[in-house]
């Protein structure tokens, strides 16, 4: 594939310090011609026809912040696939956006070594009333004071509606309307910097959302090679993959370059399915290089992985994907099967706290043993990688939403229990990371959530999230994920603040964060030293 | 995976030195129960169920040499997945056979080092009168005389009826029925190893035929995780692959072990789909190391690979999948658009002597170029990898039998430029590959030819052939693959032996060979110190 720039953006609508327009569209399957439109202006303007299916227009007649559409052949009116912000929603149109108006004041901003990462994740729509990026800065200060370091966006690529997780995202490079759009995520970045937290954006690149997803008009964005648990695959390696992989090389480079995002934590990357020689996530890292060589500035890429394949982690010299560090999943089925959770579906694989031991020590529980649950051998060691590949929590937005009624471990364990699952994890010899709410002790669900616009898909997704639980009848209904009901019943409560245990677990919470970042063993990360003793019938673990 | 003990096989049924016979089938599908069904004593033995799917038995009421089949949960008679004979053909029952009752007398025989390999691949069926091993035997003088280090045998794995090229093989343990069956290999290859000639015996490990493939019944050996050419891929990587892999595993150590094979070229290798840590590639290299060193034999691993990924050559402490060494198509289309071959089809992305100077200096022509063909960049470099792990030919049993009137270059070009062609690939810093008969310059096709029993089946290949030529309608019809004509025309002439221009072609193959054995230049196949000239305007390369 061609050498992709690291400099600036080449998809979608940039703009060069003249203000001249940069637009470039991949319509491969374009017979005739590709125009963009301005209805404001009601202007036509074609565009030029160029190699492999690309077709570009330098212009001035496209000014920042106006509505815009492209027409394929004539005829077929859709938005921008590098559309930066959709201010109608996702079946709306596009609208310029210049990411160099904004006046950054971060550049005294060092990004942190992962190693002094505690993550705090956190979901934009109901981590504060307003629900937006403004919100969420209104809460800087008690972040800081907790103690994390650095806060963890769930996914703000463009979704249907105002209500979703943000894994039904179908414009990659749109920043959510309803959350402040591109210029709102870039100001909550500034916000961050100046208080000295880094940022981590999850973002999704293994499929596209159900509604709103127009990219197979544009070209061939999937393959049939692979199913995916979203129907096609994205087509990282297939007939007219190049532009596909630049299309999300690019998406990787605008996070860190234009919003100054610290860190990627993308989503579930054994679902990017990629034979290629060079493995797109590879690709991206040898791009990120690139750029901080370009920059100065350090960016670190995170992935949720549920292969237990180093292969992902390994430098890229190694053979490697040269991904920095990992979710370690089984450690958090380890730990909670050791607090008592029920061994089904996921959990049935863990046996409490020998492999607890296995995971403060290999990382890995899984290193090439049989898997009941997988019907098949799997994992590798991980010997060579360091504490600081593998990000560890006693609960996440998945662990704690996919549940029917979407408990915390607020509800499901005692005050003292809860207590002992937050040093477990904040003494480990890896990243720590914390759920919004914990820390308080929520006791509120974070059910999941959607606001589609399509009935056929709405009326899916209930009778889908009705048949996982087909089983948990004697718990009840399974809330309905289209009701607003549902939504406002997840946000976070912020009226417990200040109320008791909520306090005292604000304070142990601190207390933990604070003796992690002064202790050198536990600040170290050093997995070489650690050594683990347990007691089976004692149901004790040291360290 | 339980590790595969490389000392003997444990599917399907093996004796011991006590002559008991061990009797392991994979039958995870199983309810109730499975037994082994000798029908010539008219008994039933009961296996016993083991872990993960198995069922075993040690018996002495199983012969050597006697007809049997399993019975599954009482009801499905199925001959057995792992057969080493199927007398009756694929949808008959099995014969047992012991592998340790031939009498070796190649004691003596060390197989050669690949860059001595000289190979010249033929087809059991077409390469004799008889079309038998035993007919193959009776010209080993010949090729010996001829200078060929290594006979390379289309692939022997039973299939339906008596004519096949062998890629519809649907018991990859069990060999051809027509051919002589396994005991007729086993004397085959003592043959050669007596004339001092190595065997190399093509398998197919990336799909099972359409006809005759019971495999489903007994198992999950598929998965609709990828798709291949042939529908459903071989399950190497999905729930319950443990058991799928060890099959085809102990399949590479057979052939080595109980037949004395020397090498292996194995199918399409591009079109075995595995996303775990270790492909299976690997673990058959890993495999066959262990067996190497109990037995202080020597055995390589040759791919058939369309990918140009470097991954399946290099070694496996580097990240690689350890094959020995892989044919280079490459080579072949520049090599034949050179000698004016239309650039259609897969030939349309080869330029000509330009490519073919690439293909001397690079092995790949494309190593990260965009393939117009593809639709995409494809390709590494292959720098690092030694001369003797490409293998080259003016043409091939796929390169001749795909055309439509199956031509092999006699019919295509002048007796010089034949000449030529076979001096290309002897000078070659690579492995040569003759194809059988290109030292006579066979005027005769080598035509696709099969004989299913199936009549939906043979009309659809029937229409296939047709359809993937229609655009050939100048030259005629596609012969009929299923007519017997269409296997007798494709078979070897050996009444041109002693006539011309047949003759003088010979004399010349022997000299070249000749040539390329004593030449030190020629035999070190050191690709570091070549060079290569080109004048495009008067197609002249010289090395």
């Amino acid at each position: 594939m061609n050498k992709i720039a690291v400099e600036g953006r080449s998809v979608g609508v940039t703009y060069d310090d003249n203000g001249n327009a940069h637009i470039l569209v991949w319509v491969p399957l374009a017979k005739d011609k590709v125009e963009l439109f301005l209805p404001g202006d009601n202007v036509t303007l074609p565009l030029q026809k160029q190699d492999a299916g690309y077709w570009h227009l330098i212009t001035n007649q496209v000014k920042p912040d106006v509505i815009y559409q492209f027409i394929l052949d004539g005829d077929q009116k859709l938005a921008d696939p590098a559309s930066l912000f959709q201010p109608d929603g996702v079946h709306g149109l596009s609208q310029t956006f210049n990411v160099n108006d904004f006046a950054w004041t971060d550049s005294h901003w060092n990004n942190l070594p992962l190693n002094k990462y505690i993550f705090y994740e956190l979901h934009t729509g109901t981590f504060t009333p307003e629900g937006t990026f403004e919100g969420i800065e209104k809460k800087l200060d008690y972040l800081k004071e907790l103690g994390i370091t650095a806060i963890e966006i769930m996914p703000v690529a463009q979704f249907p509606g105002s209500r979703n997780w943000g894994y039904d995202g179908v414009f990659p490079f749109a920043v959510q309307n309803s959350y402040g759009g591109p210029a709102g995520l870039q100001k909550l970045v500034n916000a961050c910097h100046q208080k000295g937290l880094a940022v981590v954006l999850d973002v999704v690149y293994n499929h596209i959302g159900p509604e709103g997803n127009y990219l197979g008009e544009f070209g061939p964005y999937f393959t049939d090679k692979y199913k995916t648990p979203w129907g096609d695959a994205i087509n990282f390696d297939d007939a007219w993959c190049d532009a596909v992989r630049q299309y999300y090389v690019e998406n990787v480079l605008m996070w860190f370059r234009d919003f100054h995002i610290d860190a990627l934590r993308m989503d579930a990357v054994h679902a990017i399915k990629d034979m290629s020689p060079k493995h797109v996530l590879a690709q991206m890292k040898e791009s990120v290089y690139q750029l901080m060589e370009v920059t100065g500035r350090t960016h670190h890429l995170v992935i949720e992985c549920d292969l237990n394949d180093v292969r992902y982690i390994n430098p890229l010299d190694e053979g490697g994907y040269g991904i920095d560090a990992q979710w370690t999943d089984e450690f958090h089925h380890a730990l909670r099967v050791t607090a008592g959770q029920e061994k089904d579906g996921y959990y049935s694989d863990f046996k409490g706290i020998a492999d607890l031991a296995t995971a403060y020590k290999n990382a890995y529980v899984y290193t090439g043993q049989y898997s009941a649950q997988r019907f098949k051998t799997f994992g590798t060691e991980a010997n060579e990688n360091g504490g600081q590949q593998f990000v560890v929590f006693s609960q996440n937005h998945d662990q704690v939403g996919n549940r029917m009624l979407g408990e915390r471990t607020s509800t499901l364990h005692s005050f003292e229990m809860q207590k002992l699952l937050a040093a477990a994890v904040m003494v480990s010899p890896y990243l720590p990371m914390l759920f919004m709410g914990e820390e308080l002790s929520q006791p509120n669900p974070f059910l999941y959530f959607v606001s589609h616009g399509d009935d056929t898909l709405i009326e899916a997704v209930r009778k889908g999230r009705k048949a996982e639980f087909a089983d948990f009848h004697a718990e009840g209904e399974a809330p309905d994920p289209q009701a607003v009901d549902t939504f406002e019943r997840s946000k976070f409560e912020w009226e417990l603040f200040e109320r008791e245990p909520h306090q005292s677990m604000l304070q142990y919470y601190k207390a933990l964060i604070r003796l992690r970042k002064q202790n050198k063993v536990l600040s170290s990360l050093n997995r070489k030293n650690i050594k683990v003793f347990y007691d089976e019938a004692a149901n004790t673990l040291m360290l």
